[in-house]
């Protein structure tokens, strides 16, 4: 865009306020009050717009290709679960929201890390002798995304790094990022079910290190960390003195053969900042209410970083307050079956698919325990017809007209991810499409005709 | 707070995954792969936290006065017109919101810059042929703050400088400064009913300035710009070569002697970037659902800060898509006369207000034309037992349970800020409090004591 010169002469009927001779239109200037302003034109984005960088879309919107027109679009790739209307909230939580609405209590303002009534609650919820909160340990969000901003906002300065994990949720690069941070990618191990890479981890630690960030259970993983494992990584942070931001918004959300462990449940010495909302439990992910909770039982956030975070939220004020005033209800009246029914239905759809998925030559699918997402390990070597696992998924929805996202908008490649909260015979017709795309394209690697054949 | 040295020892039960040798205790440290970490927490807020300042915390939080035990407290300092409960929303925006919850359509994510059909919405109720919108040009953001915090975040870089209103709402100041953002005040004449001071505001321009706020109609002042006068504002952004960004979140908040000009619909030139929301004119600012509106018709923004906008927005996703799915019935079916009750009862309790206020010997009230407020000149010649308008308005706490906000919270002076939407009988009786107050405490000034003993 080229800069645009103004007309001055059609504004010739406004009053000219200062004489002031500027350079108009190629004119010769004469600096008077002026101070240098060029008068032309020139409006860029800041450097913190361009350094906003979301991997998803920039993959995504950039993928060119077609769903085949013969063949309904399946997307597995938003992790969403209201998209396919199976998994609708609980009467209890709209009919709390309803209730909001007609006390007529929640319509102003509230303090801008949420009302004192609402903290409470996530304190009830929450309350447990291993992590103890009051109300002044929460923060009321606009969503998880926003507690994860403040988190870091409060944590990091430009320059500073934060351990993030790879595969991992892309939102984290694309906060630190736009806020000058630097992202340091830590591994997940498929092969241990994606548990950290502990080594590495610590070896990516340095002074300039502000946060480890925990995402537990797992998105794209869908992996759950034992107690045991979590305990090393709280070893490392305490080792190396390096505070926990732990997204939790999956907390709670794991299969019935594994128990999620709140992070903080875990330690009496490292700094935690947990951040949750209601989103996926309660499968409302439009309604944008997060939480940050802080765990700091040695005092080492003290009140600095209390009052940090509290200053930060005062920039945009809390989330909606309908919803905070439905949270009470929220929490204490959806019935347990809610949660069951959304985990079995989870737990039924990852099998199936991991199932399917596993008997496919040329897929490693790796079970989930918890979350809504499956990863699934794509063995290049067999489809030599594509580059990469971007290639892949573009081919899949082009073929196939399912669309999964490739592992690369996680920082990772030679995966992708499915999301498993699909109706059950999408699920199945998804699998089966993916199935076919890939006995379409399987080459046996160089050297082993013979398994090929088979 | 002193940094907080980890115990070891205490966590001798947990397994060490390198063997590495830190500095704990205050034993020496073997450097091994820690990079020179220290292993000492020192967990400090960053520097972002630190700059995010709100001026009005800072002072009304320090304000230590109690109020007159004898006289129930009349609240006259917060912007929140549903405080008293007088300023209920319209049934129809309730429903709305009730129809969103029932429709189940609106639980999911939507796109972080809001749904097309809201956008939409926004478009056909802002339609106008001077000043033309499509749904691409509408950002839906988490409140109008989120809507002032991106446009900032998208126009200016740390270093650079923008212009806001003195006095003005000091959310400016505090976002801008909490991104490295200078800001440089511009004088509104209250002699003038506050327009601007044209000429000191173009002083302040330099090569530096990457936007221009124009708050109207204003918080604090109350005041409506004319027609000519927006267009003499306009005429030194074009000049000037600066863009706009119209906080006009009062918009059509004005008395019915009186009329809101949209910045956007005086200009064909200035690309200006207009701020709004449901806060105000629906009565319901907890609800956070605010706008951009993009106007720029000779493609100065261009497509960069667009995108920069977009991209922005993805940081922490859109507002509540409850409100969202409810603003179509919101903004269509909510009644005119809705509008009007509530104006009328504003310019009532204004007219009343100003005119209890401007007999009061020491005080000189600017009468409003719009939002919610009235500014009160205080003459502290006229008060020596008070330094400046803190002071008086804490001791107008402290005697007559009347708390109005000092101008000292909108970078001004002698001056304080009264909330005209309380019941008319409260507002009656706050201006009879601080009659007395004044009355009790009004010296005459040196030399003029004739005029005094009137």
């Amino acid at each position: 865009m080229d800069p645009y010169v103004i007309q001055m002469n059609s504004k010739g009927n406004l009053p000219s306020i200062l004489d002031t001779h500027v350079n108009v239109g190629g004119r010769s200037s004469v600096p008077g009050k002026v101070k240098g302003r060029k008068a032309r034109w020139s409006v860029r984005p800041s450097d913190m717009a361009n350094k906003t960088f979301n991997p998803i879309r920039a993959i995504v919107d950039n993928m060119k290709v077609k769903p085949n027109p013969n063949k309904t679009m399946i997307s597995l790739s938003i992790g969403d679960p209201t998209v396919f209307g199976n998994l609708p909230t609980d009467p209890e939580v709209t009919q709390a929201m309803k209730d909001a609405l007609d006390s007529g209590k929640y319509n102003g303002y509230a303090p801008s890390i949420g009302y004192l009534s609402s903290r409470e609650e996530i304190v009830s919820y929450y309350h447990c002798p291993e992590a103890p909160l009051e109300a002044k340990d929460v923060i009321l969000t606009s969503g998880c995304s926003q507690a994860i901003e403040l988190c870091l906002a409060v944590l990091a300065n430009p320059g500073q790094n934060i351990l993030v994990p790879r595969p991992g949720f892309s939102v984290y690069r694309t906060l630190a990022e736009s806020m000058g941070i630097e992202v340091k990618f830590y591994n997940l191990l498929p092969e241990k079910s994606w548990e950290v890479d502990l080594k590495q981890l610590e070896s990516l630690i340095d002074e300039k290190t502000a946060c480890l960030i925990v995402n537990n259970p797992s998105n794209p993983c869908g992996s759950v960390f034992s107690k045991h494992h979590l305990q090393k990584i709280l070893a490392v942070a305490a080792r190396q003195c390096v505070p926990i931001l732990a997204d939790e918004i999956y907390g709670d959300m794991v299969f019935s053969d594994c128990k999620h462990e709140p992070l903080a449940t875990l330690s009496t010495d490292v700094p935690i900042l947990s951040c949750g909302g209601l989103a996926k439990r309660w499968l409302v992910p439009g309604w944008r209410l997060g939480w940050i909770l802080i765990h700091d039982r040695r005092d080492i956030f003290g009140n600095e970083i209390r009052d940090g975070l509290v200053k930060l939220s005062q920039r945009i004020l809390g989330p909606c307050t309908i919803v905070q005033g439905a949270l009470k209800s929220i929490l204490r009246r959806t019935p347990q079956e809610f949660y069951q029914n959304t985990l079995s239905f989870l737990k039924s759809n990852a099998d199936l698919c991991y199932g399917a998925l596993a008997a496919v030559p040329g897929l490693r699918p790796v079970r989930p325990s918890g979350a809504m997402y499956l990863m699934v390990g794509i063995e290049m070597e067999h489809f030599p017809e594509f580059e990469n696992d971007v290639e892949f998924t573009e081919r899949l929805v082009a073929e196939q007209s399912v669309h999964c996202l490739p592992a690369t908008c996680f920082e990772y490649q030679n995966f992708m991810r499915v999301v498993i909260t699909v109706p059950e015979v999408i699920m199945l017709e998804a699998c089966s499409r993916i199935r076919e795309f890939c006995e379409q394209h399987y080459h046996c690697a160089e050297g082993s005709q013979e398994e090929c054949d088979k």
